[in-house]
């Protein structure tokens, strides 16, 4: 029997959406049902920022129906933010959570939201207020600790792998030399998932360079230059945040977020170099072109992973049966292949991982086939190409 | 009767792929099975290039159901070519046919392609060769003359619209100045298309501009304030050759093809610049990004509007038999509601159409109900949005 006090419950979204952040939403909303200790189950509007503001939403009145469609819409429905609360700002939350009598706080997101959750509550009980915050994870990168994937990533990964199994068509029907930019900061997960889709000999993509491995433009040249005299084309994945292995990024815009990330997404700035550093470098008449994928990988309809969605919705479900159910006062819901579990919320906030090493080949410019026996399940069944016999 | 001589035919592609191009590919080499007329069914490899190079293989003899896997993949299965042939090659490729006993040249591509396919039937038909030569339409810009539409638009304005759809939703999540760039370099159907998956109100995109209409800056710094003053958000959909209506692109990267058309695609320039327009114009903490869609809206697996798919096929079996069947010596498929048709091939070579004037408004920012009624069919449904009570 768990010892937790009836009260009101918040939900907020934050972060960059997904097409599975509403899976989680709506899964929560339906499991707060069944459980007495939750009253009145809030959705705050743009997260942190709703809660502020007391902009807040009754979600037991939501139609059932309803809510079946949101789960299946992507994006987050209750607005997100991008948003990193002042200390002073998480102390007024509190203020708003005991005015409101609200016992249970859930918040999905990233680590940035995990570490959000992790100081409200603890400002919370170190006012003597009993509150029980938990962290939902989602994120397309995959870069949360503890877990072993997030809910968001099968989905953009499944993304990813149809644009490049499109895209390799494409550059196979007019060759030539095509950047395709996809999202990653520090992670190359998503970037790495452009390899699913190979299904014929020579499809590409034929180079993949993720942020985890030092970005050499001289490397990078001869890379290109030994594909492209081999096949006569090259077709290469780059995650965004590439970086020369101090610290500095290939390409970075200047602008920054509420929580010190530098923007990359949202500018074609990096495919752009590539390809002027490609056409300095490869002479004779060349086509090369670079699409960035931005953000239509974290939010297009119906381009989702079966299991993901599933998962998505489990994890919402967990994270409010354990809040109420379990002693814990805190928590994050991790996965692994055997199951779901808590772990504290400290454990997932901040830090961040990124590929294993002996996901990517030794030279770095490609993943392995431990990579793929990874997230092959993650992404599930991929359209079947088609080719003339040739 | 029809007075057609028995011989070989020879079909290529030619262009930008589509994701239907196939389907006229397939349509036309089960078509060219019902007609003793046609003894070889040649696929020449990479358009005109592969006829160059003698570069052909057997259509007759691949695999039905194989052919089938084929038809349902995006991009040119046999390969395509920016290629406009000199006059030399021109007459060098009539040898080729005379030598291969080639009486039916089929050739599936835009309006350059049609011109290519005119040049070639002109010079056989003076040097007293018997030969027949139909262009099969193709092109996501559906800017053919003739035609009501292209086989090809259906589906890359599908995949236009969910791209907004789900752009729309991460833009309402997490709110800001929002530029999508469309392809389009003439014609502004496939940018208009951005509007088929509004639903709800205040659903983007919010401001829509297309190459036939002058872009003024001015006016457009204008439009977005007035949107995002009254939003707080603002989703744009614009075409990639928007010009100043004195034929000069806004953003233009220099680089040319081989019909002289500047490259547009490829580049996150426009998009880059309209951000940096926006921010030098509309102060306050701002958030504005842009994404170029690029080369996934012509090749995006699954993403098929289903009438396009069987429009493709039935054009590729109608330019086969109306080849054989008919005394006309050249034609291309065209296509109005009432059903295909015969057009000769020089009324849709070289030039092409923009959008009607009243498919837009008059301020010349958004589409009117009129293009709407006329796209929607081409599209066919689009997934639905679901939204909690708010």
């Amino acid at each position: 029997m768990s010892s937790k006090v009836t009260g009101n419950a918040v939900i907020g979204q934050s972060g960059g959406p997904t097409c599975v952040i509403n899976q989680s939403l709506v899964g929560a909303i339906i499991e707060a049902k069944k459980h007495p200790e939750i009253q009145k189950f809030y959705g705050a509007l743009h997260g942190v920022k709703g809660i502020l503001n007391e902009n807040f939403i009754d979600l037991g009145a939501q139609d059932t129906a309803a809510l079946e469609k949101v789960a299946n819409t992507p994006s987050a429905a209750l607005g997100s933010v991008r948003k990193k609360p002042t200390e002073e700002e998480c102390k007024k939350i509190v203020e708003i959570f005991k005015k409101n009598n609200i016992r249970y706080f859930f918040y999905i997101g990233g680590n940035d939201s995990a570490e959000t959750a992790d100081i409200i509550n603890q400002l919370a009980l170190k006012s003597g207020y009993d509150l029980t915050s938990f962290h939902i994870p989602k994120t397309i990168d995959n870069d949360l600790l503890v877990t072993d994937h997030c809910p968001g990533y099968g989905s953009a990964a499944k993304f990813v792998a149809m644009a490049i199994m499109g895209d390799n068509l494409d550059n196979g029907a007019i060759p030539g030399i095509k950047v395709n930019v996809i999202m990653g900061r520090h992670a190359g997960f998503l970037t790495a998932a452009s390899a699913l889709g190979r299904q014929h000999e020579n499809d590409g993509p034929h180079l993949i360079y993720v942020p985890e491995i030092p970005f050499s433009k001289e490397k990078f040249i001869q890379d290109v230059k030994d594909v492209y005299n081999r096949l006569g084309r090259c077709q290469i994945a780059v995650s965004e945040g590439i970086s020369d292995g101090k610290g500095n990024p290939i390409f970075q815009s200047g602008v920054k977020d509420a929580h010190g990330n530098v923007q990359l997404s949202g500018s074609g700035g990096l495919g752009d170099m590539l390809i002027e550093l490609i056409k300095q470098n490869i002479h004779g008449k060349l086509r090369a072109r670079a699409d960035t994928f931005g953000y239509l990988q974290r939010c297009f309809p119906c381009i989702v992973s079966e299991s993901d969605a599933e998962e998505a919705r489990r994890v919402g479900e967990f994270a409010v049966k354990s809040a109420v159910e379990s002693d814990l006062k805190d928590g994050s819901v991790a996965i692994k292949t055997t199951g779901l579990f808590i772990t504290p919320l400290h454990s997932v906030a901040k830090n961040t991982r990124g590929m294993p090493r002996d996901y990517m080949n030794e030279e770095g410019n490609n993943v392995t086939e431990k990579f793929l026996a990874y997230a092959r399940p993650l992404v599930g069944k991929l359209p079947e190409i088609g080719k003339l016999k040739i």
